[in-house]
């Protein structure tokens, strides 16, 4: 969504998803999504502490994504099938519609920016996708004039209560998988997954605590939770950092209703911190992360988790491991790199 | 296991573990042990065929070898709380006894070749486990000699029926979630875990095939299931391969028991086929595997798993990822290879 379109949406109305929301989606979602395992990561320095990581990066696009785009796809599939279907993403959102195309045997047309790097842009055709690339400014309205020419069904990525609660599904598995968990860290980048996961984990269990983390190159979203309102970065400072899943420069209006009542806090790491923390992941963990992934285990590896407000600190910490796309050359660089 | 020894136990009694043993263990493990998700690896050339990869690495200590040793110390846990336990391995079977030890507050002695890497014998050591260094030839005397001085639990690698019906429950697992699966790729070094996969899928499917694969430079196994008779091979030979973990000189006796009545074939990938599955494994599999853990994968990855003896010829085929204690200089340099 670019940030004049945003503004405009600004007024409209949002819904808040619910517990029965992401329950009805996990039960829609679950003959294609994997339902991922916790893994334990020992801490580098103390290894009696373990992080439980929802390892997301296992699904079969690498990332979180395929249970937004799935549950708001099979609610209108009917639709889908006779006109197909059309999402715009650089990243891992358009891998996933495009799997999920392929396997629901739908036709699928990905807006993506000329800037995406070409490797992405064929991973998305080899999946059968038709792939339109327009400049980065006008993926969106070329989105909304495919499905205005066509009658496509559009998967927005983040900005859609379907989409916040098939994300949720991840925070009501974590909730099964781990009851007693005093403490769940999320990457934050458009705001449908910490949205969805937050609205799980209150409803379940108020203690929680939910937490965001971001690059402190693209902290949007924690500088909008510092001042109680939605705030937006100019491209050129979030896309510094290199976890590029998240650059997005604002949080989406529907995230935003869903952070401000139930997110606990959000928190930054450093661009060091993110690559320690994929080190890690791949070392002790056996896990292939993306930066991206990595940001909110590089919060709790570093101690940047705040204490306080549970009951139990110290207790039980989960962190969410949202993608494994990695640049193979990155990930090397990182493992060369002393312990 | 020397081979001597091997030579020599050869006359004593072997048992066939059955179906009823393996679902015994897997109540036994249930708590401390991951019950590992299956992800679908896609063919690096044909990328509508799929991979069922069973992710032992993931496992806390990285490979499959919690099962079979959690499984024995379990059946003896107050002599062992009373006495303490003791393992002898350089490997993943060193590091999975003494995180159990650890976990299960038991004393424990791990007996260590003097050719292991010191990196090993610390990640032991961090554990809290003991660390008796023994020249190599040694290290199963040395391990006999603490048993019968102190009480010590004896918790054997491969060679034993209380850890084949613990592998097994990797067998047990794969039947459970992926019921029409037709053949089983395993990989394959004192053949622990060959022999209980195989009894399990044998017993709840006999038509589906499992089939071991090995290092062409360590193919003792494949030698002797084509001649029918257990043949070791000499050390030197068997440490050429860089998959560290298939190095053992030959199956155990009661492993052997296993291959000759429920194996359908034992075949070879080469160093190159091995570091090519890695690469794969971790980067369109987000898997992060040692050599000895993708040499499965390889042998599907490059067509070699023969056709023939099952009714659905490519039909669904799941292979075991067993461990993921990789040198992160080797998973970088192979990272760094065209792809």
């Amino acid at each position: 969504m670019s940030i004049s379109e945003a503004a405009t949406s600004e007024a409209a109305e949002t819904t808040l998803v619910t517990l029965s929301d992401i329950e009805a989606a996990a039960e829609r979602i679950s003959d294609l999504v994997l339902r991922t395992p916790i893994i334990q990561l020992p801490h580098p320095q103390r290894p009696d502490e373990v992080l439980h990581c929802k390892a997301e990066s296992l699904q079969p696009t690498s990332a979180f994504k395929l249970r937004g785009a799935y549950n708001t796809i099979a609610q209108v599939l009917d639709h889908a099938r006779e006109h197909g279907i059309v999402a715009q993403s650089s990243g891992n959102h358009a891998r996933a519609v495009a799997w999920l195309a392929h396997r629901l045997n739908l036709r699928a047309v990905i807006v993506m920016p000329d800037a995406a790097p070409l490797p992405k842009i064929e991973a998305v055709r080899a999946l059968g996708a038709e792939v339109e690339i327009v400049p980065s400014a006008l993926r969106d309205v070329r989105a909304h004039e495919l499905v205005a020419q066509h009658g496509y069904v559009h998967v927005p990525p983040y900005d859609d209560p379907r989409i916040i609660a098939g994300q949720g599904t991840v925070g009501l598995e974590i909730m099964q998988q781990l009851p007693n968990v005093d403490t769940v860290l999320v990457p934050v980048s458009g705001g449908g997954l910490i949205s969805g996961i937050a609205t799980a984990v209150k409803a379940l269990n108020p203690g929680t605590r939910v937490i965001g983390v971001e690059p402190e190159l693209a902290a949007d979203a924690a500088q909008s939770f510092r001042e109680g309102r939605r705030i937006t970065w100019e491209q050129e400072l979030t896309y510094r950092t290199v976890a590029d899943g998240l650059r997005t420069p604002a949080l989406g209006v529907h995230p935003w209703e869903h952070v401000k009542r139930y997110v606990d806090d959000v928190i930054t790491v450093t661009e060091e911190q993110i690559l320690a923390a994929m080190r890690h992941l791949t070392l002790a963990g056996r896990l292939v992360v993306e930066p991206s992934g990595a940001v909110a285990t590089a919060a709790w590896m570093h101690d940047l988790v705040p204490s306080g407000n549970t009951q139990k600190d110290g207790g039980t910490t989960a962190a969410v491991v949202s993608g494994g796309s990695v640049d193979p050359a990155l990930l090397a660089k990182v493992l060369q790199q002393a312990g």
